[in-house]
């Protein structure tokens, strides 16, 4: 076993990278493709199999869940984003820096590329046993499998609309669980809160567009789909329907990001800074020594 | 990025609320609205898409789920109510100040106005494809996704007991997670648990009228509705059933703040009372300082 | 609120019981009583709706969480067994006296019985609505919203056995998650894994006869559908299948103490008692004074 | 209670086993047959009964927490890999010695196949109740209630790339909560999250053939079957698709170490590794007593 040790060792310090960057948008991709093939596997699952294997509620379950493991996966590394929304949101908030969200963005995307990749060789044969193998629309259409699509009932400024306020909820509870002033829940346990939200808006918000909330998760799969074999009408059906879920989501995150901050945030925020003021006052006038009272105020944030 | 942190900062110090029970109120308010758009999101996904996105067991599971998250999003702040029963059931019990009770009934009742809003928003187009698009009773009714009304074998005593029993068993279930003297759950999975309660209610109390159990959650939705477009039939229909849900959880909290203190609370409280009073008669004769005391009870109070 | 809180401390102390096995016993009580109205009212949900407001799968996650629930409102105060044999199981391992055993049994019968009690009040109108209403067998039987009835392909025999599997599964989970030697979980958090542990059970053993594993769960509620109106048919359907129930789970309850004491418990717990003698022997080299060697025991043991 | 308490002793001391492995080997064998048990017989509670008490959701859930139980009994003493894959994918990278894998494998695959022979048992009379009884392939096939076999639609190339997948997708997620330089979740949690991962993969990954992604799991049933009537059929179906899910794990957990290896775990432990050769460095220089630095060391890895 020293000699398996040893070459482990070798191994691991081959292929170290050491730009800080580079791993974190390689762990956020390894999450996102985690997110992406649990998530439209289960959609694959659901659609192939006719229904026997699947209901609308496993793949709420599945993409719950699936945020939670890729979280879980690349969290420690990264932060566990797994959307450009949320790294948008952080960078707004001033709490990651702007030059992560193209590198981020780019690597969810290739992530969301390559697990649709997988779960379209792992269903090769049911998809080609399916009667609507590679068609974009209509009732056997296969396309949906990877990337989302609007409901026949929904005009695109509702679907707008619908793409803004699924973000916005989502922005708004993903806010308050990793909200450094108001951490509501034991550490550790955030990515199964995530996992959380991310069922509940599956439970309550999927029926208009399937709930994308996520552009890297969407782009990504419709990129491969058209590659594939479904071609150039992924990008054209529905006149231009692709731009929806990419584009309002980011809006969507400004409106959380104004709600939250407004209704809670600057509030337990503006408390931390005037106790922190209030605190470095007696600290002033008892004059303690600088260093020990950074560490009193940790204690309090944390 | 230290330019948009001075203006964060500048905004933070804007926007900030000092007064605390006005901050507290607009929390509850959040809280409530998110518990209200994620449970009634799923009543309409159910409805509207005629039960392919959804079942009766997505919507249980919504709003268990949707009462996690809205108590995380406002818990730290104003204690994570979303029900007017609950902040009844914790003045009774002097663990909250009566003055909150009105405030907080406002403000919830004012979440569930606009979480309404925001699915009536989401869902406008799905609504209008609807056959029923505004009845409020029939088989297409629609009015049941924002506020709930009594199945048809449902007579008003029957109902009125309905909602005495789930308040009852809802109250029950949270003294025990938040009772100070018998703290059963690690800290910081209250709202977790509280989830679970409201899951567990739904699955096997949503028969009779769709278990509200929450006069916030109802009334609010409700009078949505009747400015939506539903009109002045949401309150008159099956001779004013609206009241139901309004009044019968206030007696059910009674019934079930006097159940869980006579079975439990009383005697864990008077355990700890006993506890106490020995401790401070051996401190009496040891002669330990004052404040040395108050800690150690402290530590076995926690 | 001085006077207030005046008044609710002469109501406690005047409440509060101080025979320890009787406020144990009525925490018992209660917490079967959650047990049962949540289980057997989904049940009800499921029977009277027809299938639409519940399906298998409610039934199980609704017993398994309101395990959970259970737990949580008395576990602080009696331990929160639900089931007598959880509480055999404890008293043959030594970790409970036997003089707990009858009054467990005899209070957690009782929570039962007005467990169902209640969920017959609530749906009272739905049960006059169904088509069978008091009947104990055919395809129309509501008998068995509250006690277990065989499914028609059983045998006697299979019965028996099948309780006495679905008991020692059930106990040879418990006794892993409270093992003293082998706890794998975060305290706190033994109530929670205990309901998946029913919710499994549920989801696999639940065919044959609607797993009771429980003669108090089964007992209880059966007792009082033979005074609500069913009659003593409940007990003489069958051949008398409501022995299988009250006896087949304590001979499980032996099974399955028998197989995790000689695969898992045995060892852990000699493993800790050679550690221990190892340590006293070092003590007494060392010599160290008695109450610091025992705090060290203390220390390794939790 | 004196008297019991010695018994027990004595009991106890006599049953205990003192070789590590054998210890180890059992406890595997226990948690192998508590994940069977329970996962087969939710596929025997859908099979058996029609549909009528179980879905594809169920089966997924059973498995699931099935995981998380058969762990939680093992754990502590064996790891609770329940899946020679798992043991593999350990011994590869050095956490595990080798010479454990052939005992792990031979002792799950006896769990697997004692927890087949469980489920048969209990549900003997519901199987004879059954058309197919004891058929292998066909519309009313039973033996998929106990080992995998392939959907109509699959070649035996794709089953294994499925296989492949499916363990891959497990191995990259199991060693992500189990990495010593990565933990995301807290100390205890491991059990309930590889129950999640062991969720979304049935929930996404189930259509081909039934997600074995264990060797053990699916050759010790299948002994079983062939033994207990179903015959040698069980093996020369589908020209030997037993094979598959025996071998094609092993290639899986092969691809997920080294994808996880690449995208995250080398790069975590190498920044482990500088930080604590710097420290070395600092130490040299400050001139600590060694065993001081190993302690600090310690605190930072867990």
């Amino acid at each position: 076993m020293g000699r398996h040790k040893f070459y482990l060792d070798k191994l691991s310090r081959f292929f170290q990278i050491r730009n800080l960057l580079l791993r974190q948008a390689l762990a956020e991709c390894l999450g996102t493709l985690i997110l992406v093939m649990f998530g439209c596997g289960s959609v694959a699952q659901l659609v192939l199999s006719g229904g026997s294997h699947g209901m609308f509620i496993t793949v709420n379950f599945a993409f719950g869940f699936a945020a939670t493991l890729g979280i879980l996966v690349c969290g420690q590394v990264s932060g566990g984003h797994l959307n450009p929304a949320v790294t948008f949101a952080l960078c707004l908030l001033g709490r990651e820096p702007w030059r992560k969200f193209p590198m981020y963005f780019l690597f969810q995307t290739i992530g969301g590329f390559f697990g649709a990749a997988i779960i379209f060789g792992m269903y090769y044969d049911a998809l080609w046993d399916h009667p609507g193998s590679y068609e974009v629309s209509g009732p056997n259409a296969t396309a949906g499998i990877f990337a989302t699509y609007p409901g026949n009932h929904l005009t695109i400024v509702n679907g707008f609309f619908d793409q803004i306020i699924g973000t916005a909820a989502l922005i708004v509870c993903v806010l308050a669980i990793v909200d450094p002033y108001n951490n509501p829940i034991p550490q550790g346990l955030e990515a199964f809160t995530v996992g959380f939200v991310v069922l509940v808006i599956g439970l309550s918000m999927g029926f208009n567009s399937g709930y994308a909330v996520n552009p890297a998760r969407d782009l990504g799969p419709r990129l491969f789909t058209a590659i594939a074999g479904w071609g150039v009408e992924v990008f054209t059906v529905r006149n231009g329907w692709f731009l929806v879920p990419v584009c309002a989501p980011f809006l969507g995150t400004i409106v959380g990001v104004v709600i939250y901050q407004l209704m809670v945030g600057f509030h337990v925020e503006g408390e931390a800074r005037d106790f922190k003021s209030k605190l470095e006052e007696s600290v002033a006038l008892t004059d303690v020594p600088k260093n020990e009272k950074t560490n009193e105020k940790n204690k309090n944030m944390h």
